[in-house]
């Protein structure tokens, strides 16, 4: 059974511990929390990312936020201050639903008890690795249906990063890559780098590295012409949020990718666990795309003269249903992916509980 | 009339100077050069580059070429040289066509006197002279009737640089925009950044930016979300050879471009001058296409400790004619594109001659 790496979220010694993922591939180091304002501002800068990722470090930095609150403040403004310091680690970041999942499983769990005392502070450290081994498990599941899926040996193309890095365990999409390369099926993955921040070229390669699997990085622009070439069976990515309709938030790119691996009749396969499906979005049009800094794109010019260029820096895209093939989900693979396929799906994780 | 901003390759007192891009935009720097070795290294490491500016810089090497080899080596010698010196500055990059373009029509004007003396000198300085104000008239030519197509006012994508640095004047794609700016049809440019090299971001951007043109640099992977929007009415770009079927390379990422352009059915009009055709490429896939070294992808980490990951690094890609909606040349517009359009297009340059 494969493992795990590295762990990108975890929690040790009462401190949820964080690989910093800014430093990455040159560096491998650690940020250990104990107050939860830290893991907001990790997940505000990109330190911790990963829709299932910020799902597992937004329990844990509940759990924090908990306990400092369970020891200070007056007993009438514990509540309100757990609710607004939830509220905080919630919208810490806009586009993955999996946080804001996350955090309302941590209220809900609180909620049933409304105490502040030490056996509450127990039941939510559950809930939240709860979150976390949920997350390792799903992961596995996806792994080996996303490989069932492949039918022949082949090169694939991924996008982002969605391995150990941004999940609790193996990865979604890069799960199924390293199970499909354990059973002989993946020959080469070409990773596109991810502008801007990277999250191919510093995560995904750093992964691909570490679990030996051979690839190439290709700049984004690329993908049109290593797709036309014929020699790709699959591309595997991962979802920040799918709406009710099965249209898909991700990483900006991914819906240019679609639209490329649609082109070509190259299947375009997303990858995620049930966390990531948003009941309240009926259409991708209501899911909410983050714009960030435009220095995340202007930056690679250096800063010594460097003009400030005017930028958009939107981070996210949505991929209508139809450009999809399948997601695969822990429950299942949705395909083809439509309103009633993605209920279907969801209806039988509900029946799970 | 518009004018040039700046002179990316001239000749002044017996030297060919380029600007020198890889500095831009941080530093506006020029390199004069007396050896023609020294305009193949420019040309090599991007210093200069751009397809009609190579052709330029192409004919002024010639020159120096010439001049060297005038004034040294034995009289029985003196061919064979120069033919040595023609051919390796033709082969300093394989994919744009205006450079082997330029040098077979130097080739040829020496070949008429087959002297190396002062009077072909001058001879073969004019028709260097004369390569670079007939790209100076085309650029005028083609800014005119490429901005005469634009119906509305709308906004526009346009990939890589095709401006002043990239030919001997105000530039082919980026001609027709800053002609149709001019004429109030156009509102905003995205600018698509252009990795790895960033030809978009360091040099389009400055262009624009010099040109008081309203612009956005966006990253490659950001073009579907944009002409998803709905608010952009053409995809203005260059080309770096054309097909006698009127397939077209040019910078790598233009081909996903196309794809996406005719997904939203947004015009995918290229603007290249007569010169960047091919008589002897029947179809793209008879154009080189030149692979660079990786470092170009992969040193955007850095060095300090950053692993070098194994990437590909095609400097172009092809683009298909049935994806192309029009060919802006200086003799007219090509649309729709096929070989028998093209066909009339070229016959008519050659009647022209």
């Amino acid at each position: 059974m494969l493992q795990p790496l590295v762990r990108a979220v975890d929690w040790r010694d009462g401190k949820c511990v964080l690989l910093d993922q800014r430093l990455l591939p040159v560096q491998e180091s650690y940020l250990e929390c104990v107050d939860f304002r830290r893991v907001v501002d990790a997940i505000r800068c990109l330190s911790v990312r990963g829709a299932p990722a910020l799902g597992v470090a937004g329990g844990f930095a509940a759990v924090l936020a908990f306990h400092e609150i369970m020891r200070s403040t007056t007993v009438e403004a514990k509540s309100e201050s757990f609710r607004s310091a939830l509220q905080s680690i919630s919208e810490a970041r806009p586009t993955a639903v999996n946080l804001k999942w996350a955090i309302r499983r941590m209220e809900q769990c609180w909620a049933r008890s409304g105490h502040f005392d030490a056996s509450t502070y127990e039941t939510l450290l559950c809930e939240a690795r709860c979150i976390q081994e949920e997350d390792i498990a799903a992961n596995r599941r996806m792994a080996v249906l996303g490989a069932s899926w492949l039918q022949t040996r082949t090169e694939v193309v991924t996008y982002c990063n969605t391995g150990d890095l941004a999940t609790g365990g193996i990865g979604t999409a890069f799960g199924v890559i390293r199970q499909a390369y354990a059973e002989g099926k993946i020959s080469l993955v070409y990773c596109c780098e991810t502008r801007p921040v990277l999250q191919g070229m510093r995560l995904t390669a750093w992964e691909l590295e570490r679990n030996r699997i051979p690839f190439r990085v290709i700049c984004d622009n690329m993908a049109g012409l290593v797709l036309r070439g014929g020699t790709v069976g699959a591309v595997f990515l991962g979802a920040d949020r799918i709406a009710r309709n099965g249209d898909v938030a991700n990483k900006v790119g991914t819906y240019g990718l679609a639209v490329l691996a649609n082109h070509h009749h190259v299947p375009f396969v997303v990858v995620a666990p049930t966390s990531t499906f948003d009941a309240h979005a009926e259409t991708g049009r209501d899911i909410p795309i983050e714009e960030r800094s435009p220095v995340e794109i202007t930056g690679v010019l250096g800063s010594k003269g460097a003009p400030s260029f005017p930028a958009i820096n939107p981070a996210f895209d949505v991929t209508p249903h139809p450009l999809i093939t399948s997601i695969v989900c822990e429950t299942g693979i949705i395909a083809p992916v439509n309103e009633e396929t993605v209920k279907s799906a969801l209806e039988l994780t509900q029946a799970n509980r």
